[in-house]
């Protein structure tokens, strides 16, 4: 893991870029930590670091001020990472269904996101194998974000992440379904009732499928992107009750 | 409205039990009050109050730490207001349908419940009436609490009540998933997902009709009963951002 670039950031958070191996990555530390802190591991869509940094940036933000450290990795084949052409042929796949209005069939969603959580959770653990052995980071480990199915997976297989904060807002593959059934970490689930892009029902059978003894579903109105500010709020008592 | 009793609870809020008509409840103010205060109505299941006391006074000072008055009045049929032969009956029935293992029919859910909404309304309403007129008592108001069907039709007939948290957790009349299309107001609803006494899909459905721009579901693991402490802080949230 390399540092490529640093900055504090107006509210005195520790903006660090870095690359691990080929992967591109983003640290944030809170201003001051006078011992190490806990870790979010901030996930998001495949659309790319740069065009998710004022999103990821406010999440930073938002987290630095409860005394976490956050992180984030470029998912495999967006941003400067090089494209992957089964992936871009799924993507492709998706937006003809859905422009012509067609239902998206179970093959897409599988070519669309089972490679992705494949190549990239043992990413994810790299980085976090990597961000651990810094000496501000601590523990515990939480996992907060975008394609809830890299987020199933690293539940199930990495003992280290010991709570999940999930956003049911993108397809998800049958197989997962059975793979939610061994996850048993407190869970937060964000579900944008109206959603456009995503299924309602799935989401609900998603969360009804995990064996989590704690798990709560908290769903607003509004699209995709309009999360409502109390639903940050509340993911953030989340982590601060189970990472504290 | 008489009152007939006035206690300081230990952390300084006032109970005071009063008789409206013939209808006892109680109202809970708190500590210190400089200025009228917001007022939440605490719904309940027909137990009566002397079974629900512990819950609502629970609720009570969990609201008059944050500023609020709560009251409640005894339902119709319960505690020691006089039994209702009809209500006996769809209780029965009831009870009888659940022990068979039977599923519990349309027409003992509307006589249970029905009858309930017609008659409780107008006395939740007249218990306003009396309430708003004291003068540490001002503004706005919420409802908060079980039988959902009471609190839609307080929502759709009762506009002094600008934001209502609904207890998902009795049967749903099919009339009252029109009746909650006509419901606007910002709604904060928790859901037991596997409450033994409750149709979870009933539930879904109900939260999808309210037509209200904001509207939040809360769903949390565990029985009618076991609704966790960290759910009770978020609807207290959802009331300071709205009565305040």
């Amino acid at each position: 893991m390399q540092f490529t670039s640093e900055q504090r950031l107006d509210d005195g958070v520790l903006e660090r870029e870095f690359t691990l191996g080929e992967i591109p990555g983003i640290l944030w530390t809170p201003a001051s930590a006078p011992a190490p802190v806990p870790l979010i591991l901030l996930g998001h869509p495949p659309l790319g670091l740069h065009k998710m940094y004022p999103r990821l940036v406010a999440r930073a933000r938002h987290s630095a001020a409860e005394g976490f450290a956050t992180a984030t990795i470029e998912l495999p084949g967006s941003g400067d990472r090089p494209r992957w052409p089964a992936a871009e042929q799924a993507r492709a796949d998706l937006h003809r269904a859905m422009e012509a209005g067609e239902p998206v069939s179970d093959e897409i969603v599988d070519a669309l996101i089972l490679p992705l959580v494949e190549k990239s959770v043992p990413e994810w653990q790299a980085a976090l194998d990597a961000l651990l052995s810094l000496p501000e980071i601590g523990g515990p480990v939480g996992y907060s974000g975008g394609v809830i199915s890299i987020g199933v997976r690293l539940a199930v297989v990495e003992p280290r992440i010991v709570a999940a904060g999930f956003f049911a807002g993108s397809f998800v593959p049958r197989a997962m379904f059975e793979e939610a059934r061994q996850v048993t970490i407190p869970l937060h689930v964000l579900l944008q009732w109206d959603d456009e892009g995503n299924d309602r029902q799935a989401a609900l059978d998603l969360f009804d499928a995990f064996s989590s003894k704690e798990k709560s579903l908290h769903a607003n109105m509004g699209g995709h992107t309009g999360v409502p500010q109390f639903a940050g709020d509340a993911a953030a008592q989340f982590f601060t009750r189970h990472l504290k």
